[in-house]
């Protein structure tokens, strides 16, 4: 049922390749990833109550055994999307088992190789690509600096060229300028990608990527290379964070990774792109790779919550109803049903979009990058913080054992956290949703023609109509559904223009227009993504024969719909829903979620994550913690 | 201007014995406390880096220190309100700087202290409290079991009564009645208050508390006792959370405690009050320290999170509204703006709430016992709730620092985060809350009396009106804000009863009716708990004279008013707000937030949390990151 790892095991089925089950087994066999027999079943996952040096290590360690087996054989030099679909349905599996391993994986393949490749031409290629693939170097990626995060644009080294010795030479010039939370650079990293305001002849020409060699071989720190660590951190401490300062390094001219721009040897600035804006975005859009892979690990993770915690739910009992009778399980509470399913349904919607996401980033042209770079932001943004939330549900419903490290809900918060900030805060993406919104509504409007892209071609039809009467089956009808959210985008987007329209005429500037409007921009920016994230599950169920299956699909999607509707305020606030049609949808998700209730332990288990994923609190718990279970 | 620090200070000046202040410093003297000099300036706070274990081993090598040095003088045999403030003073103190240290203490003399003392009789507080307050002996509570948690009356240890020895005798007769989270019983606890049902000639007397040894002065484990490690947790790992199995311990009869019941030598069950339920509720009625506790430190924990997010909301900078401008303080994004400042006078709303609720703890008699347990609810869940939101917007709004240690905004969270679900689960608290006001209304209606009691007594006068166009001067009228609360309150309660009421006649059970109510209980209970906090804001502003202070007050209270408004969706949900009114709300806390704006640094200033206790990113957090830096 689930539809990602469903399009996976057909890829893997059509590659004859080794898949994720094989994956799975290879970590449930080692040692290092510290399988451990709870009540006679095996689970794995990292000591948590290690160091942060400790954990650095295994992580390290982890990764080594995993290359000896073949497991990131063509990670880089095999090319097309099934090779990247299996790259990823990879790291979903490693992922699976810590964050920390993903991330360290992420920044070496996707960050540092994935630089390479895009922002690099044949003689990076040819260079490093294998070295990489091979670990024979380790590399990070160093765009963030103590002073600029979410704003690249803003960062302050600086790369100036040397005519005489036909090298780039880089330099921090101010504390503010050391590179921060570069992943690998605190430990293991021998290269780096250096981003950087490139300089010629005193003129700024904007930021560029550059290579630079930060450890010899033997570990030891280059000359003019100062590294320091970013220390202990709430989650991710398999991960080391270092900070990096450059005290004019120097690199050949062949270093600066020269897809859109290059300088010559005799130092001229060549580039078929004048404009630096321009320029900028066209050499960042290779990037979307890390929303990508945050966006996708976002949902397994709130999978592994929510099978934890609903599983836990059929266990659990509490209070009885009747004197003396026998206590009830937490999932036959109608508020506890109203806690876990519409995460659960949510969850389902966004796997769908997640995988969606995954196949326009695979099937990439430079055409799709503009709506593959919306996409992605608005679902970074917005899986990321569903899981948060999701997992914060989920660690209160299991009370007290949500707090133990090994039962995985709580602690994974912790891991998590950082996707809501790093890779673009997901505040400022959204807010660069709403904008690329808004530029495709003005230039509609401009060459008054139809709109066209993201998504907004509902916006040419005759505005929706809600009824003023909501009956349960036009609640579940899908185009009832596919209505109110458009209507509501729809309407959201002319008030933002409008908005910002006035705020223009009243002597504002463009970009303070945008950020006085900042109310409507998350509103709508909100409205955009769950409306796409619901076109994917209509696509994903039209492709299910019909049957009980199909039926099942429809109530999580009634459930997906419904309950935005009842979370976001904005459908009261703007009129979209009558208070009267506000209280139907909300006794309609009560029904949902009597209706769903059996099928709670199919629709968890059809996540497909090994029970040795898993923590002891979603089985036999009392067995788990035993006294028998202690002594061994 | 903060009123918790200024009544303790008023009661430290009045008593002439040392206050927060020294408390403050004596852990600034100690090695223990970890004290580290970040660019000249000096922060306390443990090392989350180090094990479990020895995280263990440091909270109780740091008691030993403030032992030593006096600071629990008194905790348990000083009698009367104002010592009752210096000790709940000094709990903030302490858990300003760790929350562990807070909790383990709070094990040992509130829970283990406060049982002998108020389930306990004469010959307890005569044997037990010196030793206890000492450290002679060292106690925890064993309430909770692997399979009972907020139900506390269905825990299934059993004790019976053996005349022939004139002992009690306590079991473990199943795993699901082990003992489990017992703070203090992993490693330190020498003594333990056991929760059992009472069996005496075969018939049941319901819940009961005894004494227990469980480790001899050397450490070692008594006979028939056996203990287990609950292990390790997301935080708190400075306390030694344990499990424990009693097989058939015997204890002198005397280890009863016995103020509500007892046995006599010839095992003869004796209790004034007959009915079993009365009895475990009058016996339960002391534990509300928990609560109030609980309730204060979350309002402590939200003031550090606030007093870090927005000192480094005004010092950092990101993106400029012009090209080649200079990059805005994030304060200065009225989107900023809006994530922090409500958050902030809803903490100072909160925190006169958390003085309030102390006051009515250190004041109370049998006859306010019910008023303390459902006003010691509602606080604690929304309050702790709260701190978990506050905390999670304080973390992402300091970006990539949030995640980092040191900063404290993102580790608290872990730490906190056991809050929402131990010494009472959030939600089933909630629901307490509205069942007690249903019970208090169906008491009126019967009764054909006014309401009294739980603050009610508004449901007496005629229902509100508000006004149909709100201008800012309404929006900002502390009667008319009550109005809107009061309006709230007294319709969801007449819906409440009604609702439940139907379901009564549809020939459900009563439980069963609260069970299927819970939506609107939940409206209801946050209804009770926003219009209770906003009137201990309403009373703590009269007592400031007219002028800046006052103003500035004011705006808060505005600001938490409306911020509550726009938050809640039953306002508009029920026709409380029509959407012009809405929209006016959200316009008015827009314009709030740009008049609380300037005051921002003032207002977390007030806090009089010392520097130390928070993180560098609260300063100069340039100067704290430099290269410099790193090398001391």
């Amino acid at each position: 049922m689930d539809r990602v790892t469903w399009r996976t095991q057909v890829l893997f089925r059509h590659l004859h390749d080794p898949g994720p089950d094989w994956l799975f087994g290879l970590m449930m066999q080692s040692k290092l990833f510290c399988p451990r027999n709870v009540a006679g079943r095996v689970f794995v996952s990292p000591d948590y109550n290690q160091s942060m040096e400790q954990q650095r290590e295994m992580t390290m360690k982890r990764i080594g055994y995993l290359l000896d087996r073949g497991v990131f054989r063509g990670w880089l030099t095999e090319k097309g999307p099934e090779a990247e679909m299996r790259k990823l349905a990879f790291m979903d599996v490693l992922a699976i088992f810590d964050h920390s391993i993903a991330v360290k994986l992420g920044v070496h393949f996707f960050l540092w190789g994935g630089a390479i490749q895009f922002f690099g031409t044949k003689r990076h290629h040819d260079k490093w690509l294998r070295d990489t693939e091979n670990y024979a170097i380790k590399g990070c990626f160093a765009m963030s600096e103590l002073g600029h995060g979410s704003n690249v644009r803003g960062i302050e080294t600086v790369t100036t060229y040397d005519t005489n010795s036909g090298e780039f030479v880089i330099n921090t010039p101010c504390e503010s300028a050391q590179k921060f939370w570069i992943g690998g650079a605190a430990n293991h990293a021998t290269h780096t990608i250096v981003f950087s305001q490139l300089n010629i002849d005193g003129k700024s020409q904007g930021v560029h990527a550059f290579i630079a060699q930060i450890r010899n071989a033997d570990g030891n720190i280059c000359p003019n290379i100062r590294i320091a660590d970013c220390g202990h951190k709430i989650g991710l401490n398999g991960v080391d964070n270092g900070r990096i300062w450059f005290d004019n390094v120097r690199i050949p001219r062949e270093n600066l990774l020269n897809s859109v721009a290059d300088v010559s040897s005799d130092g001229q600035y060549l580039s078929a792109i004048k404009d630096p804006d321009q320029r900028f975005a066209a050499f960042l859009s290779p990037l979307t790779s890390g929303r990508v892979t945050i966006a996708v690990s976002a949902v397994y993770s709130s999978k592994i919550g929510l099978a934890i915690a609903i599983r836990y739910s059929l266990t659990r009992r509490a209070f009885s109803v009747r004197p003396n009778g026998p206590e009830v399980l937490l999932l036959d509470y109608p508020s506890h049903q109203r806690r876990l399913l519409p995460l659960l349904a949510k969850t389902y919607a966004m796997s769908f979009a997640a995988n969606y996401l995954k196949l326009i980033y695979v099937k990439r042209t430079p055409e799709s990058n503009k709506t593959l770079h919306v996409v992605s932001s608005a679902l970074k943004a917005t899986l990321s913080w569903h899981n948060m939330r999701t997992l914060q549900e989920c660690r209160e419903a299991c009370g007290g054992q949500g707090v133990k490290t090994e039962n995985h809900v709580g602690h994974l918060k912790s891991e998590y956290d950082v996707q809501l900030t790093f890779e673009g805060d997901n505040n400022v993406l959204m807010q660069q949703v709403s904008k690329a919104l808004l530029g495709e509504y003005m230039a509609a409007q401009k060459r008054n023609k139809p709109f066209k892209g993201f998504g907004l071609e509902h916006m040419n039809e005759a505005c929706p109509v809600i009824p003023s009467q909501l009956t349960s089956s036009t609640l579940q009808n899908c185009q009832f559904q596919m209505d109110a959210f458009c209507l509501r985008e729809r309407d959201l987007l002319n008030c933002f223009a409008l908005e910002v329209s006035q705020y223009l005429k009243q002597g504002q500037s463009k970009e303070y227009a945008f950020i006085l409007s900042y109310q409507l921009a998350e509103d709508l920016g909100k409205a955009f993504s769950e409306r796409q994230i619901l076109q994917t599950f209509i696509d994903a169920e039209a492709t299910v024969p019909a049957g009980s299956l199909k039926d099942v699909l429809g109530k999580l999607r009634s459930m997906y719909a419904l309950i935005c509707m009842e979370e976001d305020a904005a459908f009261l606030r703007y009129g979209y829903l009558s208070t009267n049609n506000a209280a139907a949808v909300r006794k309609e998700v009560t029904k949902l979620c009597s209706e769903l209730r059996p099928h709670a332990l199919a629709l968890v288990s059809s996540f497909g994550i090994p029970d040795a994923f898993l923590g002891p609190i979603a089985f036999d718990w009392i067995e788990a913690y035993s006294w028998s279970s202690t002594q061994k």
